[in-house]
């Protein structure tokens, strides 16, 4: 009997959400965006060549046009294989104490799962019943501090000041802002990267500049916090990003105007969805993200995601504690949410 | 004085190749092929739409073409950004023993980077005089072995009995065999797998394929090493590999009459200039691969390197003990070689 099974690293792995393979659905489950990237990004694509060649490893144009678009030198932008991957290194780079990072209990499911494979201690302070963070619960000694704002699933955001509040709290560690929702609605911790060393904001292309198919999310923060993280990088993988997802990644900042366009539509299909289920009797808070955080009284979120299934529409519902009656619903077109919206009366009546 | 950097985890990166940024270039120092990838990926790439979409998680129809390619199941295919994601993902998920891994002085060098990175204790045992493998090096305890084969950057390739012995000695541990250059005339363990459930083989699209810039890798082994694989990486990233690259390779998969007559123009173009260099004095070990490692009595391999560069001929020098006076030279089209071929003889006249 051989034993090279005792030194596997024994992991639970994250589940992402379903990407069925069938045609004509309705998807409103992954977050996505309803619309496609800029048609300079489509164009783009037609002259990519010299895929022959590695990519650049520093993706210097790609971090260029980001310091640029945000102000900020290149050597404070990291870039990585989506968010996830971003984040994935700097849990790796700087939660490398003995004591506990902390994040809220309903919050993106990767993070406990990142912890348990780098074997990271961590504890998980409770949202209020209303569903936001208690900046206090952030105040005692810590590894380290992670939290989306806007946080998902539950799509609320708070103001840069609490931010403020919890890195002021926490200058001895680290603190990781998760902004992958922030351009629907929320405000960005971004200039706050001048004053605290120790604040890494964290993006992604997968939203709001329609390309999650391309794998292209980015830390903006001090010289420091980006140097360390790409010590990490080139110690795992040189290549990381390939050459399309640096070229088009590239191409998507040059188009403003589309982007501040369609991410306007996803806004106002928000806005105007949430108006009607309030009507219909759902409860569900402001969102800041492109999608919505719905519960009924009277219906069960469980039921309500397998009928809505069965009829080609998939939304997610998390089968978790204090979230087991809410569904997660992303905006698609007008048009998508106007069926989803029929689909809802239809169940009620 | 905060004290964040403190628990940074602190390494010392890979250093990759040089990537140019002027034209006009004779490119041999990324080991890159000189041809493009098949006209079928090239064609597949203007019909790249929905972008905005999440890739698919698992690359099922990239890893179900790898399946039918190498006629293995498809739960013995593990993908990854590149194989040095492929190699990182392995050595995170098997090298978690006290003892140390082994691997030779001389060889790729990231296998040391990625030890140091993840706190796995290893050591190097020398090759011999001729930069052979010794394996009887590898029969003593230890935590995992892991080897290219062909070796770089020697170019030597050894038959796939002496890879089975070593597997057949060391069944208690993970043996991880790098084939990244093993198209141009190297001899798989493919075909060991199927008997040794903790043999690893790792592939690349980089070499052979002609696709580097997309970043493709893979893997082929026993179902049970695949699964444990595929749990760190879900742990990890869910969406590594983007959609052009899922897309794109399988595309790649399908010419495989482009694959065998630009694999054939590499390995042609490789013996005559073996042979023009071998006239010139050179010392140069038959190759297996898509370069060569050449030395010369007479002129330091510092000199040659700095030399070309000027010339704007990039080749790779490794100042490092044993190999400071060798070159690697990828092989390019026919014509690249000629002019690096009389800038030899220039020097040497």
């Amino acid at each position: 009997m051989s034993t090279w099974e005792d030194n596997v690293r024994r992991v639970v792995p994250y589940v992402p959400g379903e990407q069925p393979k069938i045609s004509g659905i309705i998807k409103l489950n992954t977050n996505e965006n309803p619309y496609p990237p800029s048609p300079m990004v489509v164009r783009k694509q037609m002259e990519l060549n010299n895929l022959r060649l590695y990519p650049d490893d520093k993706a210097a144009v790609l971090v260029e046009a980001l310091a640029d678009y945000h102000k900020v030198d290149s050597d404070q932008v990291f870039v990585g294989v989506g968010s996830d991957d971003v984040l994935a290194m700097a849990f790796m780079t700087f939660f490398n104490s003995d004591k506990e990072i902390l994040f809220p209990d309903i919050t993106y499911s990767f993070y406990d799962v990142w912890a348990k494979l780098l074997d990271i201690p961590y504890r998980q302070p409770a949202l209020d019943e209303n569903f936001r963070l208690v900046k206090e619960d952030y105040y005692g000694e810590n590894g380290g501090i992670v939290f989306p704002n806007p946080n998902a699933p539950t799509s609320i955001s708070e103001p840069v000041s609490f931010v403020e509040d919890i890195v002021g709290h926490n200058k001895d560690v680290v603190v990781i802002v998760d902004e992958a929702y922030v351009d629907f609605g929320g405000e960005s911790a971004l200039s706050l990267t001048d004053k605290y060393d120790n604040l890494l904001v964290v993006r992604t292309f997968s939203k709001s500049r329609s390309m999650a198919g391309l794998r292209i999310g980015y830390a903006i923060g001090s010289k420091k916090l980006i140097k360390y993280m790409n010590d990490v990088k080139f110690s795992y993988n040189s290549y990381t990003m390939n050459m399309p997802s640096q070229i088009l990644g590239t191409e998507s900042l040059k188009d403003d105007e589309y982007f501040q366009e369609t991410v306007n539509k996803v806004i106002e299909t928000r806005e105007w969805f949430r108006e009607e289920i309030l009507k219909l009797g759902f409860e569900c808070p402001k969102s800041s993200t492109n999608f919505l955080f719905m519960t009924h009284n009277n219906i069960a979120a469980g039921e309500i995601f397998e009928k809505a299934k069965a009829n080609k529409i998939y939304v997610r519902y998390f089968n978790r504690p204090r979230i087991d009656n809410y569904l997660r619903v992303t905006i698609g077109t007008r048009e998508e949410m106007e069926i989803f919206l029929g689909f809802l009366k239809s169940l009620l009546v």
